[in-house]
C-alpha cells in the first residue's frame, strides 16, 4: 500500500520540518497542534525550507500547501492516516498520553514513529492497544535536510511495522539504520553525546576553548565525518593495510587516550564557562545567519556526496 | 622573517601531504629521509595531489618541482632551514634522536614543528639544545586538505616560536587552534576517540553494526559537524533560547547520556567484529576509489564553506 497520507502529532520544530520534507515527496500532511499558532509557524517554517528543497531537486518552485491542513484534535487528525510521525514532549507520560489520542482515531495497522530522542520504544507502547506499530524513527535536526533516520522496534513491535517503515522512509531519501536492540539516545546521540562530554572536559579543565573545540572539529574530523564515519575514515588512515592495520597496530594507541578522557559534571562553573565560550566564539553572529550558512552549505554537501557516491 | 625555505623530516604519507602544502604555497621544500624510495614515492604523492590543490585556488596547472628537494641527511637537511616541520615515527626515543639530527644542523632559532599525534612537545624537547623552539604541529590526514593544525608549547616552548608557527600556517591558510595545556591526543583526537570509544562499544554489544555506526554519522551529526562544532551546533537546537536554553534545559539529559556510555576493551572478538562490519561495509570497495572521492569531496567542502563564511 502506498503511503498517501501522513499525519504529524506536534507542530513544532520537528514537526514543521518533517511536514516540509513530506509535502516535497507529494505527501497529504495533517499536523495536529492544540495550539492555534501553530499553523502559521508550520506554514512560515515550510516557505522558508522550501528553496532548499528545491535545490535538492526534491520540490517545485512553490509548495502546495492545498496538500496541508492543520487539526487539533488527535482522534480526528489520525482517521485517515497511513503513517503516523509524533513529534510531542519528549516526555514519557506525555508520550503514552498521545499515543492514546492517536489510538482513539488511527486505523488499527498504521505505523506510528516517534520522533523521541530520550525515550524507548518499549516504554512508549507500554500500555497501547496496538503496540505492534508502535517504533522509534528518529530524525536529525533539521529533518528535512539531514537524511538520517534510527528506526528502533521496542519490544513488542511487529517486524512488518518495521520493514514498512523503513520503506517508506527511503522513499524519502533518508537514510535509514536500524539499530539491533534499544538503548538510550539510539546510535547517533550516544556518538555525539560522547564527543561533548569530552568537549565539556577539554573545556572544563581549561585545556581548550570552546572555539578551540568547535574549530577543531569543522576544520577537522568533522570535515571527513560528513563523508564517512569513523572506521571507514580509520580505513583509509590504516595505509595500505587498511582497516586491519589501523585497529591492529594504532588501536592500541586509540585505547590509551580512551583511559585519558575526562569524566566532567555539568556544574554551575562549567555551564558558566561553556556559555561564555559560545558567546566569544559567537562575536555577535545571530542565530538566523548562522542557521541560513549552515542550511545552504547542507544542501551543497548533501548534493556534492550524491554526485560522487558518498 | 617571511619563511621561503622549509624542511620536512621523513616522507611518509603525512611529509609528503605537507610537501604538496608547501610547493603550492610557493615554498622551497627540502624532504628528508633515509630511504632511497621515499623520493618517487613523495614526488609521485604530489603530482597525485596537485589537481586538488588547483581546484582550492591554490596552485596553477603544474607543480614546480624543482622547488623540491631530496636530502638523505638530517643535519645536511636543515642547514637553510627557516621552518622544520617533522614527520617522523611516533615514538619519544625515535623523535628525540630526529631532534639531535636537526639540532646538528638547523640554525639556532628555526622552529622544529612535531607532526606527532601521540606524544607531548615537553617530552620531545627534553634533552634538546635548543628546546624553546621545540613545538607540536600536528595536522589532520590529508594535511594538504583539511585545514585544522593544533599548535601545543611546551613546558620550554617559547611565546615567539609559538606566534612564529601560527603566523607561519595562517600564511599556509590552516585553521590553526592554540590549546593552553598539554594533553594525550591534543583536542582533536581526543574527541575523536570519544566518540571511537561509543562506535566501539556500540558495535561490540551488538546494538548497531559498523554500517550503522558510519551510516549514522556520516548521514546525521558528521554533516553538522563539517560545518560548525557541537557547541555552535547545540546553539542552534536550543531554538530562540540558543545555547543558553540548550545547556539548562537539554544539559541533563545530555549528561544522562554520558552516563549510559560504555568503556570497551580492544579484544580480539571486538577487533573481529570491527574488522568484519568494516569488511562488509565496503563491499569491494578498494581504498583508493574511496580516497579518491573523499578528496573530491573535500574539496567541493571546503570551497562550498569559504563561499557560505563558515
Amino acid at each position: 500500500m502506498t503511503i498517501r497520507n501522513v499525519t504529524i502529532i506536534g507542530g513544532g520544530l520537528i514537526g514543521a520540518s518533517w511536514a516540509a520534507l513530506f509535502l516535497a515527496h507529494g505527501l497529504h500532511v495533517t499536523v495536529q497542534d492544540s495550539d492555534s499558532v501553530a499553523e502559521a509557524r508550520v506554514a512560515g517554517f515550510i516557505r522558508r525550507a522550501w528553496p532548499d528543497l528545491v535545490a535538492l531537486g526534491l520540490a517545485s518552485a512553490l509548495p502546495d500547501l492545498a496538500r496541508l491542513r492543520f487539526v487539533a484534535d488527535p482522534a480526528e487528525a489520525c482517521r485517515q492516516a497511513q503513517f503516523i510521525q509524533e513529534c510531542g514532549p519528549d516526555r514519557l507520560d506525555t508520550k503514552q498520553a498521545i499515543l492514546r489520542g492517536i489510538e482513539a482515531g488511527a486505523p488499527a495497522g498504521t505505523p506510528v514513529a516517534s520522533s523521541t530522542s530520550a525515550l524507548l520504544a518499549s516504554d512508549i507502547q507500554a500500555g497501547a492497544r496496538h503496540p505492534g506499530r508502535v517504533l522509534v524513527g528518529h530524525p536529525f535536526n533539521p529533518p528535512h535536510l539531514i537524511p538520517l533516520v534510527e528506526l528502533v522496534a521496542g519490544r513488542r513491535t511487529t517486524a512488518e511495522t518495521m520493514d514498512r517503515a523503513q520503506a517508506f522512509y527511503e522513499s524519502l531519501g533518508r537514510a535509514v539504520i536500524r539499530p539491533r536492540k534499544e538503548a538510550i539516545g539510539h546510535v547517533a546521540n550516544r556518538l555525539s553525546a560522547a564527543l561533548y562530554r569530552e568537549a565539556v572536559h577539554l573545556v572544563a579543565e581549561g585545556i581548550a576553548s570552546v572555539d578551540d573545540v568547535d574549530r577543531a572539529i569543522a576544520s577537522g574530523p568533522g570535515l571527513r565525518w560528513a563523508l564517512m564515519g569513523p572506521h571507514l575514515t580509520y580505513h583509509l588512515g590504516g595505509g595500505e593495510g587498511g582497516f586491519r592495520h589501523y585497529i591492529r597496530h594504532l588501536g592500541p594507541t586509540q585505547a590509551a587516550r580512551w583511559r585519558e578522557l575526562g569524566t566532567p559534571e555539568l556544574t554551575e562553573e562549567a555551564i558558566a564557562a561553556l556559555i561564555a565560550g559560545v558567546d566569544a566564539e559567537l562575536a555577535g553572529l545571530d542565530a538566523a545567519t548562522l542557521e541560513g550558512r549552515r542550511d545552504r552549505a547542507l544542501v551543497g554537501l548533501l548534493r556534492l556526496k550524491a554526485e560522487l557516491g558518498l
